[in-house]
């Protein structure tokens, strides 16, 4: 790809400033001059590299944890809520988990190289579309500096360099964790921009975002408000790893013993993750017979309820608190132990609740009627929709890809959880003895 | 999806006039719903319906091709060149013409229902990518009407509803032709609203490209201004198809005669075109045997040639007119007959020039070393590397797809030749037997 700078007429890269842009102009230089080294190395040169990085991150154990211990006491400082202050925490036990997730990077398939498709065309011509790393990668997150880690390995390992533009609260520990990380490239020596962190204020994230041409991907990884803003601001391809209001619907022919440990494992399971279903849809045939069940095991597994009307009456039966629920609440990512619940008159009602309420994620039917199932998956358009499973099942790791970026919610390039090969694009390569057009 | 319509806090979606917003609005909410219904439709209903509207297009001939006069005389009123002219015609035969690209594309295989890929979990879950319709697509495309015809046919077959903007040379015709279509469909029990016309100045046309969460997919065809002007004030999600900046590099190992034949093609097949070739790069070893005979022949081709400082010498050995070569000559899509001549020292230098020129569309090497072959295709990064093949390869309907939407030069989601599974997403299907995580 031509690395010419584009000229950035758009009102959004106006009012960045000369020294910011300037900044992102050097770091994604840097990037793509490593970035075309990174794309030759074979897979062995890519997993001995994760390997020494690993080590070399346990090696320097002492200094990563002082780093955090820096950005820990600035928060401590700052009145930073406990749990707040745990996921920022990286002490020996985590950055050995760390380490040991990168090298479990190095034992995952290469995507680079992988042959999509190809044929031999009626003139003889042999045509193949073959994956390729992307190329200059960027990532903007929030809290957790083992994300740092994560990212530079599956950026190595697909063969992109990496641009980390982490949480102000880790700042200290995201410094650490970069220069551990490009030191050991240069000793195994590979470039050190492989891998980079863009520092800097607001300027220069904007700067990142606004970077055509230079940067290929961004994702960017946290709270609504943060992927809103990269996805609305960005003039550089970005992945929307989007909110999750996912529903589970409890359909007339559901087992209902399937569905009360479904509904609960889809809230309570982990209830802060995008795939935690916000709201529980109950057919009217069966609210009778599996309201009662299912409103008394949320609210013993300590959940708020937001009850729709025919909900209220056997949450009032069975003598159990709830809120009245809102039209407001049923778009609502709760994040918590707060559920939505609604009996509605049928299928065709509940697929028109999850059109009109769904953020596209994934969204769950409990059924045992072959035809509501097939009319569910063919209708609902979300980026998983399951039967007769917990929504939490919608993840890298469960899907068997060793691995997790982010789940797309967008329906262009990727869709759902994404790894290693949502990292790559394709190339056509033809190969001819002379072939030409008549 | 959600037809819930995103908040548009960015400056690009200032200052859109209401109604404008208002029209698309509507516009986009009738398409959401015709998608519905187009994505479950069955391949045979689809080409049963492309088959009727191909016949309701020959039916109404008379009525396109005097909808068509009335722009031909408008455009000759404002003095349209002949060559426009020519490309906005569409009299009888044209429209048969267009009318069997209708019932071509119902020969086409399906997209929609693909399985892309699946396995069967450890817990017993059976998970698998399908491939489903996009859903609402976008098109704003320039001058030739039929591309009304094509982008309408295409986005059926892929179960896509279609909102189409042309150029306003076409303006009598493209509402003609959208009028066949509506009514044909309606005729069909089809919802009509699976084909508009997006009508209205430039301030309608801002309003689509910025109507996140209600188009899911927007395709510019047309010049470098038109695209460039999508690409930059989208918030929609967009497909570049970008500029053919394309090199053909003949390697010191080169059968020269293949050379020949290649560098003419790709430059004088069809020079107008983004796949046709800007740039010749010879190495210097070959450069004395081969650019007498090359220069010469693109000469006699009528192609004006702009060369670089050791490939003038050879011009004015052999007494053919040409322009010294400046640096933004070789960043420069000619677009016509004209060609950058240039020297190199060799192989990485010929990558050199085609990384700081190239656009990322199609580089060609010529040779008979394997090593040379191999180090260009692993190492070229553009949507198609062809060894010893003419650069007009690069397309859909000469990569056997049956069709062709344009040739995407962007990373993400397709790259190269676009056809009908460009225009899919994908979505997991998860069928269990009551999994719930532990």
């Amino acid at each position: 790809m031509t690395d010419r700078t584009t000229d950035h007429p758009s009102e959004r890269t106006a009012g960045i400033e000369h020294a910011d842009r300037e900044q992102v102009t050097t770091l994604t230089r840097a990037a793509r001059r490593a970035s075309l080294v990174l794309a030759q190395l074979s897979r062995a040169e890519k997993d001995r590299a994760l390997r020494a990085l690993a080590d070399a991150l346990e090696a320097s154990t002492e200094a990563i944890v002082a780093a955090n211990g820096e950005d820990l006491a600035r928060g401590v400082a700052d009145g930073m809520p406990q749990g707040l202050q745990d996921r920022l925490r990286l002490d020996a036990d985590r950055v050995a988990a760390v380490a040991q997730a990168m090298r479990d990077v190095a034992g995952l398939p290469d995507p680079v190289g992988e042959v999509v498709r190809g044929s031999t065309l009626a003139n003889g011509l042999q045509i193949r579309q073959v994956r390729v790393p992307m190329g200059v990668v960027g990532m903007i997150y929030e809290a957790r500096p083992n994300v740092t880690v994560d990212a530079a390995a599956l950026g190595l390992k697909s063969g992109n360099a990496v641009i980390l533009r982490g949480g102000s609260a880790a700042a200290s520990t995201n410094v650490a964790l970069v220069e551990v990380l490009r030191k050991g490239l240069a000793d195994l020596g590979l470039p050190e921009d492989a891998v980079a962190l863009l520092e800097g204020g607001h300027g220069a994230v904007r700067a990142l975002m606004t970077a055509r041409g230079e940067v290929d991907l961004l994702i960017p990884r946290g709270g609504a408000g943060l992927i809103q803003s990269v996805v609305t601001e960005s003039t550089v391809p970005v992945i929307e790893t989007g909110i999750g209001i996912c529903h589970v619907y409890v359909d007339a022919a559901a087992d209902l013993d399937k569905a009360l440990a479904i509904s609960l494992n889809s809230k309570t399971h982990r209830p802060s993750v995008c795939n935690a279903a916000e709201t529980l849809l109950v057919h009217e045939d069966v609210a009778g017979t599996f309201l009662p069940r299912a409103l008394t095991a949320l609210h013993e597994a300590g959940v708020t309820l937001h009850l729709g009307n025919r909900s209220e009456v056997v949450a009032r039966a069975v003598d159990i608190p709830y809120a009245e629920a809102t039209e407001a609440d049923f778009s609502t990512e709760w994040h918590s132990l707060e559920m939505n619940v609604r009996v509605v008159d049928d299928l065709d009602a509940a697929m028109d609740h999850i059109r009109r309420h769904g953020s596209g994620h994934t969204e769950a039917i409990v059924t045992e009627d072959r035809a509501a199932a097939r009319r569910f998956v063919a209708e609902v358009d979300a980026a998983a929709v399951m039967v007769n499973a917990s929504t939490r099942f919608t993840d890298g790791g469960e899907f068997g890809f060793g691995a997790e970026i982010g789940i797309s919610t967008q329906k262009l390039h990727a869709r759902g959880p994404m790894a290693l090969p949502e990292l790559t694009t394709t190339k056509w390569i033809v190969e001819g003895d002379g072939q030409t057009r008549s």
